[in-house]
């Protein structure tokens, strides 16, 4: 499958059998939401300018700020306490980080604490596993929407994608976009886990189901963003959707590279080290 | 805390606050519903038989079949396909283990293998994370019951209950024992995570909740089921509820060193070596 029409005729297949199926429900357009999820501009600039500088004096100096904004700060651990949640908060607001990612319990704290600034809410769903089954899923969209979350990050159905089931794994992330009203969602692939062929499937059908983004890992299931794979998740979906990279991103060069092969968002723990140009711990 | 009175005087103090908290509501007694979870008789005479005798020859004999009615069969691995799901009910029901606990996701395809046998259906809900909004794990619940699940294995919010905020542990707790509609419902403690005094805590908030059963831990987190952990949860719950040890139990000498301590139920992946006398393999 290196070939890039074999790849294309793929993607096609799935495209044709998507659209069969849609005939009659049209999959409702992202209107503008606040975020940062399709600048492609100050991405650009960002990368050309750090990609070549970052490293010789260990920091990325002023662009560090438009990085920020391309970095949902992320804090996931089933332990993490009130007060955790509250330290992610400040930090993300002091740096300007695009979001702060969380589990759906916090998401009334971190609306509280975000409000009036730029940083938004944002949360996972039928998180880490992705085998909630879909009326699961769309309700507790539903829900973190009426708490204020501004983006959804859920789990494909993985167990489905694996077993060819490609009309589930479609109806479950279409169900979650209309669960979403309007608020971009991502799919997450946990591309550890998948072929290749899997993966090219998720993207595409990611795409025809109307998410906004497609992203790597949950940061649970063991392995983390590649550059191999952001590439390919980029070249699936084309220019349109977001690829967001999550899982062992800790430092402004794993930033950089992850950028260079495509990824327009990126998800991690290590934000700040990324951002002052450190080098981060743990799995996220 | 070692002193028995503190730990009385603890679980008292958390009763009381639950008592004051539910003065004008109550939580509704458990009906009688097919399972095993308080079957002491067979649970008793098969710990007897077994403790003493488990190893001489390698297999646990006749008792196997009561060790059985104790088991419940597990898969929950994101990636596990429907001929994975499909295999382990056709193991529950020659096996005669209790139940088969999966995935929402999969509960249409094992209620429909399982009908007409002694095994159940059961299911995880804000799995493994327990950090999902209280209303998003009633959902769930709520659609499990709709598609069949005979019992619900919730993860308790771990975050909260680091956090000190008993109150939402607690409301979390009973929103999904409502929503189960008199199902018993497990709470998974994550036993791994937590304190003693948090364990402890955790015991007298399930109980107060109206949940049948406290688990150790979700197979996911780190850590498992250990004979101390069981000793303390079955002190705290007392004789009336279940005590389910899960994660790490994969042979007969784990399942009657679980027994002895406490437990009444067992969640493996291990199972058919467990009955069989054999050693198996996997976090679960």
């Amino acid at each position: 499958m290196s070939d890039p029409k074999e790849l294309d005729a793929l993607v096609e297949a799935i495209a044709a059998r998507v659209r069969e199926r849609m005939q009659q429900e049209t999959v409702p357009p992202l209107p503008g939401v606040r975020g940062t999820w399709n600048d492609q501009s100050s991405l650009k600039r960002w990368t050309q300018n750090v990609v070549s500088r970052v490293g010789s004096d260990g920091t990325v100096g002023k662009e560090s700020e438009g990085l920020a904004r391309m970095i949902d700060h992320t804090m996931l651990k089933p332990d993490a306490t009130r007060a955790d949640i509250e330290r992610v908060c400040r930090e993300a607001v002091e740096y300007g980080f695009a979001s702060v990612c969380i589990n759906t319990t916090w998401l009334p704290l971190a609306v509280q604490m975000l409000r009036g600034s730029r940083t938004m809410a944002i949360c996972v769903v039928g998180f880490p596993l992705g085998a909630a089954v879909t009326t699961a899923k769309a309700a507790e969209t539903r829900e973190a929407i009426r708490l204020g979350a501004e983006e959804i990050d859920m789990v494909v159905n993985i167990g489905a994608l694996k077993s060819g089931d490609h009309d589930l794994v479609l109806n479950d992330i279409r169900a979650v976009v209309k669960a979403a009203q309007g608020r971009p969602v991502k799919v997450i692939l946990e591309t550890k886990m998948l072929s290749r062929e899997e993966k090219i499937a998720a993207c595409a059908l990611s795409k025809a189901a109307g998410a906004a983004f497609v992203k790597t890992s949950t940061g649970f299931g063991g392995g983390g963003a590649t550059a191999e794979d952001i590439a390919l998740m980029r070249q699936v979906v084309g220019p349109d959707l977001g690829v967001k990279a999550s899982g062992g991103v800790r430092s402004a060069e794993d930033a950089a590279s992850m950028i260079k092969a495509g990824a327009t968002r990126l998800g991690a723990s290590a934000s700040i080290a990324i951002v002052t140009g450190g080098q981060g711990k743990g799995a996220y």
